[in-house]
């Protein structure tokens, strides 16, 4: 039977489990990415971690975020980071290079390798045949210290392009249309895999906007061919020779089937304030605006700039209108300058920000109250402008470029002109100086730690007997905002964990914290309702609560990826089993669970004894074998150190 | 007796008062100034002033400053300001389009015209033959209702220059001389007026940055000569029909004198953290820098960048070294690419900003811990930066970009190259595209006011008689930092007096807000000590505790600015003529002043009764008729408003 590229991307790198959808599979990882605002806590669990250099191929670390340095927090960040990829292992993007996928698509993407990523939109690399994931950053922590990635087998979504995009459309209308059809949870549990005649008129940085946002499809990932486009690519970029041809078989076979006529697509539009609220432009033309934003990792290419710049130019933009150019790196910078793009946008009225990831996360660029901002950019969920109930559409830099000149929303093609088809040229300006090679091993680096970067909290094991008071009971769905808000006020703290600390339940209960310093070394409970733990990934929802001393979490239901934060970090998750008994616990109770060590390895059942009311309750801590070890161990961290340390002796 | 530039400009526009130094003169305005930070208020007041359109014969307002963007507050407050523009018959210079000194002097600047700006760097038009004052933003909203400006008449600072610059020398150091010499308050009371043949080698441009840091000498302003290198100027800026010659007459007297020989200068350096602790380069050569900043208002010219990217032209910037590039505006951005500048500053490393003030008043690119930053910028005054403890050098784009390369603070002369030397080109490209004319006046413009701007409160006449608690007794040197403090969680609300006020007192007495709010339909009392009110002349100081119903402040004396803002919106400073009796009035005790109106009318002594203790005690206003006139109205707006209804009938 023929094989799909992500079917072969996956047995080539296979590790652990068996390839049927559903199962656990482990995977071996020969890339990683991480970007600043996670990177920072990577590191620092890293060197925690005590394994003294990365075991990939390659990692990369780029600062994209944080770039706007209101005060010493970011920059000390990015010495931090500067300082742990010299000691580690890792080449360093400095700070105003660029925005992580597409450089390291340019510089370091190969296709047929597996890439892991501390973003959700790594996926954007299986543009290049690469199998290309965003995970949480402890995972990619392991898979720098050369651990394989657990994830459960995906299913194959095969999507069959055909036909050629007409004038005015592109890339961006692409996944627009399968956000459209499917919306942001159509590709939950799946692989988006695109082939079909169609391809052949998506170039590499085309298929890069697809394969982003795919993750806005809440996709595990998105996989392209590494056919001629990537070698033509990887040739322009002066990496012809890691082009390696990865092309699915003939007779693959999907688990799911769709299929686009490109010819047939429109110019598209998310509508506020989801990626899934898809109509075509047409439909609300004439809405006005105060914002268009160019840039990003959805629309990061040459071609994104130099079809906006075409359109503006020699024409001014709306007098009203905020025209918000973000080069996504040095190197396109370059080009854009080289090729007279840059010259066309600024002198049309064009805003010019560094290059990185800049008002796509909320870094600047916020929009006025109430207004309409036209955005290239992946993602639309409330609020991530930086402006409280704002209105953020999604479209292409045809759309984009076409409302800045006429200052309302406006589709493309009704403006009174030819299409400006960008031919890529054949050699580009390439820059690589900014990327900073990691330093020889025995280089005695020593970490740059500035006053607000503190190494990670020693998490000591699981003790015989857990005994300590409920902190705090909560009611059902307290999702990880509540647990550790996020917000300029907390962010610049994610590097220091006894500092976030002081922000922990700070919604719920702002004595949490107080409370929880005083019973710390006897550590303590949390009780909680159903879907504990709902909402973002963020690690330190689950790091920075151990920290002030919790051990155990007592609960109806958890939502599934905090569940695992917190077996990763050495809390206890256990289920009740008569959701009634929530009722007879009270805050302030003391919970005993005695031979605590011995208990999780027998079985599934714990037994928690209620001191204060002398009853007893049943529990279920539904841990894999994996990670009851964790939770003994204190952590995954320490587990990982225990083994290696055991396999190589301390020195390594 | 023969006149200079100086005495020419005044002459020609004295209002009022006769042209000996110390006393009170009023001058005509011509032109005004106004940026973000400021301008916010300004359009507030001028809008509470009731004039329809300015007086001026031009008046701009820029944004540069509050270009982040974090949230809905800054952008809306540029549209405000744009709808401001548009009513009031302003220009509007639009976020992106650059600083505001560089910008006015290229598009606007008249030799032989007055400028009043409320930017201290104002001066910076003095390169053109200008009379460019800073000041505060109500002094600003007076003259565009065509108010003249008051001031004490300056003495007149002659400074002869002879010889020419050497090589790596520039115009940077020929200020940092001056305060090398004189410090930061030698040229209090003054202005300075540069003279002689050394003039002959300075460009407009040069002479821009000489004029702008004479802000840092504390002059009043700074005057150059009208003469060829300004034609030149103009006539490259396609504006040569704005010069007329205006020169010294040869036997012009000056009241003070000093001498600068040229050629004698060598590349200088002001120490953290103050402009006037200068030294040579040569002496603090080595030591290690985090960051290299080009741009501001102080180093705004072509040239500048030219000259930094010649010297980094084909190498690349020391790996630890963040190389902030900060184009001052579009315009000198759109030559920056067409000269090539640009590029060759982006692949050395250059971390390129958006035109505007940036990082110069602490937007962005702070810089780390305890790590230097060599600046190009006017200022390093202690947390300017955006770090506390800051480390910010003064240099001149040679220094800068020298140690760019080396990574450690470099005398330029020291690099083995020729000093490039630039020539501007004859013909500039002009940008005038981002600078929007003011409307028709009947156009019937509205103003766009965001939620978070809020009309200029109401300020009630002075009543017949004050009664009311003193709600806050202080100590001595209380400065407007504790009064109302600065900060990127105040500043924010600096277009919503209602929202700031909640921060009045607030780093002395966190319940002042709620008390004030109580008593503030009847009025109240503050005790001061010794210099009240030091510090910044920020007028919301005064505004803000104003709107929260303080009516006069008793205190044992007061810091200028601070007294004459306080007149201006109409609160009573009375000076305790016995410094003792500041011990007998408690917080608490209710003061009474009876008939304070026929009081202040008759004389300088007003008569405080403490109902509470059954005191009386001797206090002096020592205000002018024309401040007394001022407190009487409520605020130098209500008096303004009401001579201008009497005048020309409420429609004007």
């Amino acid at each position: 039977m023929g094989k799909s590229v992500a079917q072969k991307l996956i047995e080539s790198h296979l590790v652990e489990g068996r390839m049927e959808a559903g199962e656990e599979i482990g995977l071996k990882i020969d890339q990683t990415l991480t970007q600043d605002a996670t990177g920072t806590l990577v590191m620092l669990e890293f060197e925690a971690l005590g394994v003294p250099r990365v075991r990939t191929e390659l990692s990369a670390q780029y600062v994209d975020h944080n770039l706007l340095q209101e005060d010493f927090k970011n920059p000390d960040d990015h010495l931090f980071l500067r300082s742990a990829c010299k000691k580690f292992g890792l080449w360093f993007s400095r700070p105003g290079n660029g925005v992580s996928h597409p450089v390291h698509m340019e510089r370091f993407g190969i296709p047929g390798k597996t890439l892991l990523g501390s973003d959700s939109h790594t996926c954007a690399a299986g543009s290049l045949g690469m199998l290309a994931i965003g995970a949480g950053g402890l995972e990619v922590t392991m898979a720098m210290a050369g651990e394989p990635f657990h994830l459960r087998m995906p299913k194959i979504w095969g999507v069959r392009l055909t036909g050629r995009l007409p004038d005015w459309v592109s890339a961006k209308d692409v996944i627009l249309e399968m956000l459209r059809r499917h919306g942001v949870d159509g590709g939950l549990g799946k692989i988006v895999e695109y082939y079909g005649p169609g391809l052949d008129h998506l170039t590499a940085m085309d298929r890069h906007v697809i394969a982003n946002m795919g993750a806005e499809l809440g996709a595990t990932t998105t996989v392209f061919p590494a056919d001629d486009a990537v070698r033509t690519f990887l040739t322009t970029q002066g990496r012809g020779d890691a082009w390696r041809e990865m092309l699915a078989d003939p007779d693959a076979r999907y688990d799911e089937h769709d299929e686009i006529d490109l010819s047939q697509l429109e110019p598209l539009i998310a509508l506020p304030s989801s990626p899934g609220h898809v109509v075509p432009v047409s439909e609300v033309a004439g809405r006005e605006i105060y914002q268009s934003y160019i840039g990003s990792s959805a629309n990061p290419g040459l071609r994104d700039f130099a079809v906006a710049a075409a359109i503006v130019d020699g024409k001014q933009v709306h007098d009203r209108v905020s025209f918000d150019v973000n080069p996504t790196s040095r190197q396109i910078l370059e080009n854009m300058v080289e090729l007279g793009i840059l010259k066309k946008l600024i002198h049309a009225g064009a805003r010019l920000h560094q290059a990185g990831c800049g008002g796509c996360i909320g870094m600047g660029q916020a929009p006025a109250s109430g207004r309409i901002s036209l955005r290239t950019v992946p993602r639309n969920f409330p609020g991530r402008s930086g402006t409280k109930e704002d209105q953020v559409y999604l479209c292409s830099p045809e759309t984009a470029a076409a409302s800045a000149l006429t200052g309302v929303i406006t589709d493309p093609r009704t403006l009174d002109m030819p299409y400006p088809r960008f031919r890529e040229p054949r050699t580009l300006l390439i820059n690589t100086e900014m990327l900073v090679p990691p330093a020889p091993q025995d280089a005695g680096v020593e970490l740059e730690m500035g006053p607000n970067i503190q190494p990670l909290p020693a998490l000591d094991p699981l003790p015989e007997k857990l005994e300590g008071p409920v902190l705090l009971k909560v009611a059902d769905n307290i999702s990880t905002d509540e647990i550790l808000p996020a917000g300029a006020k907390v962010l610049p703290f994610r590097s220091n964990i006894p500092e976030i600390s002081k922000f922990v339940f700070n919604p719920v209960d702002e004595s949490y914290y107080e409370r929880a310093m005083a019973s710390r070394q006897q550590g303590s409970f949390i009780v909680g309702g159903v879907n504990y733990g709902q909402g973002s990934s963020r690690e330190h929802a689950a790091l920075a609560p151990r920290y002030l001393g919790l051990r155990a979490v007592i609960a109806k239901s958890f939502a599934r990826i905090h569940r695992q934060n917190l077996s990763n970090f050495g809390i206890l998750p256990l289920t009740l089993v008569d959701a009634e008994d929530w009722e007879k616990i009270a805050q302030g109770d003391v919970i005993s669970i005695p031979d605590v060590r011995q208990v999780l390895r027998q079985g599934d059942r714990v037994e928690v004894i209620n001191r204060t009311r002398d009853e007893r309750y049943v529990t279920e801590h539904r841990l894999s074998r994996r990670q009851v070890e964790m939770v003994l161990a204190g952590s995954l961290i320490n587990l990982v150190r225990e083994r290696v340390t055991a396999t190589t002796g301390e020195g390594f």
